[in-house]
């Protein structure tokens, strides 16, 4: 691929590898600093920051952008998309999501009752998370009633959290908060217009993030474009450990699996909103599974494998690894397709 | 203005009254709280942020989406103008600037080439500001080659700052740091493919916040959207005091001025990106003068009008009057059109 020469397609928003190579190759090149090229979820400021005005405090801060289309489906819309989006960003650093900014692209045409009512519930899923929104912006552009908005946040970092992508080690287990592929599949439901009980799990995992912040989690992410996969393949691959997961250990909701089967989806590739992975000791990931599945949005959540040093010759340091429901080995890579375009 | 049945219109996105209107109705409304209500360019928040980690410091945050059309223009491109903006805002609360994030929405189309060369524009533009990028995002929608991007600063307030929007007092001199026009004007000539050396003036206005920091500023404010008009109004409204200025006081490039006759435009209303208002008391402003003139993107500043007592009746309290050229007097307010549509 020769960046150079070739232009933007639908492909290079997917999440996936080719979204990767336009970061690497246009973004991260430019901007490149310590704190960027860690490539967290949320960009953790260092020490120091408050110095010259007298204070020692550590920030987090992330941003996303939102062109989910359409703007509103069964469980949620654009508006607690972006909040949840971007305040579960900040939990899986391991902080305490404090504020958000809230900038609107607003194309003509756009009605201003579904822009009121899309910024209400950025209002409500706020409030439910805990935050503040503290700076906003609007602009207007020539368009066909579309809605856009960015979202940036900024949180607090206890003393004493280590959370990181690399922080894998053999023996962990890794536990999903909940089912797999709802907001892929309520995305795309509404967008073909199938009538279905199908709803996104968009929701703010603040509540579950502070239950379990007194465990020493060693990895968190929120499975979000890309899928499970690719979420994974990139925490085994900075861990450089083996992940090995269990088909039949994955929560996928009834009518999700039924619609999958129907449209040949894999679950494992689909975007979620409201899900988080774990990696954790295996002397704690039974208990931390019982508090997850006792929060809001934990009932469904599920041990789905483990964490293993790279000894069989069929595995590489850094895989990841299916055991599919008829136990065969599937090895994993991050997704390589477009995925849905505009799922978030 | 019925905001429930109207729809969203290029007006809305002109930072004039409409504008204000909509964000009154649908958003501050939605997202009320201290730090939104002051309406500040830059959130201050506030004491406290880190008394739960142990910290002390006090942050500013401001953010800003840019729709330029289009994206290269003769003085600067979307990039450039991203990181002045914000960067800017965030100087006129007299903080000093420190970290952005950096979030592009990109249409189907765009050429990798340009996407590339705009992102350079603005991480030369963060290093000449003295800032780092340190959260991105990037997503793809259908278009026609389209770039968009969202920036979101965050800056450190040093003790003792007390600049705001109400600080005005009477005596006060009003300082504008240059010509006016220039961004406006160079984005006009780029849309109708006039050919001539009108330059954007965007750039970031640390150095001269900077060398100006120790002086007792009142208030300060970046000249952009709406132009010196809206800017000075609001500024004369939220102080309770009369402001008057002096249109033969007031630069414009003399190119500037001959496209202006042309197209029958009033430099007074047009937006720029690289200059501000300080108000200051009449003790410090010819050496507050003298020190902008000396410094980077501030040799045409002037001294431009005054802050007075609302005690002549043919003036109103919060008022903003224009002394014309021939000697006559005439009340400003708010644009109230529409403006030039994305202009920054």
């Amino acid at each position: 691929m020769n960046l150079n020469t070739e232009k933007i397609a639908m492909i290079h928003g997917s999440g996936g590898a080719a979204t990767g190579e336009l970061i690497r190759e246009v973004f991260a090149a430019a901007f490149h600093n310590e704190i960027l090229d860690a490539m967290e979820d949320a960009a953790l400021l260092p020490d120091g920051l408050f110095a010259e005005v007298g204070g020692t405090g550590r920030i987090t801060v992330t941003t996303d952008s939102l062109v989910v289309d359409p703007i509103e489906f069964h469980g949620g819309d654009i508006g607690r998309l972006a909040v949840c989006g971007t305040v579960n960003d900040l939990l899986m650093r391991g902080s305490i999501p404090k504020y958000l900014t809230s900038a609107w692209v607003l194309e003509t045409g756009a009605r201003i009752e579904d822009l009121r009512r899309v910024v209400v519930s950025f209002a409500e899923a706020a409030a439910e998370a805990g935050v503040q929104v503290v700076a906003g912006d609007t602009k207007v552009v020539e368009g066909t009633g579309g809605i856009l908005v960015n979202t940036t946040g900024i949180g607090v970092v206890p003393a004493g959290v280590t959370i990181s992508s690399s922080g894998a080690r053999p023996g962990d287990r890794i536990i999903v908060s909940g089912t797999l592929g709802d907001h892929h599949a309520a995305i795309l439901s509404a967008r073909m217009s199938i009538d279905n009980d199908i709803r996104s799990d968009v929701a703010p995992l603040t509540e579950m993030c502070r239950r379990i912040s007194s465990y020493p989690i060693h990895s968190m992410r929120d499975v979000t474009r890309g899928g499970l996969g690719t979420v994974l393949k990139e925490l085994s691959a900075a861990s450089g450990n083996v992940f090995r997961i269990y088909e039949k250990a994955i929560p996928v909701r009834e009518s999700v699996r039924r619609f999958c089967g129907l449209l040949g989806l894999d679950p494992v590739y689909m975007g979620n909103e409201g899900k988080a992975v774990a990696i954790v000791p295996p002397s704690c990931a039974d208990e931390v599974l019982e508090i997850v599945r006792n929060c809001p949005y934990g009932e469904d959540a599920a041990i789905i494998g483990e964490v293993m040093e790279p000894t069989d010759d069929r595995q590489v340091a850094g895989g990841l690894y299916l055991e599919t429901e008829i136990g065969g080995i599937r090895e994993l890579d991050v997704m390589q397709g477009e995925g849905l375009p505009r799922i978030c």
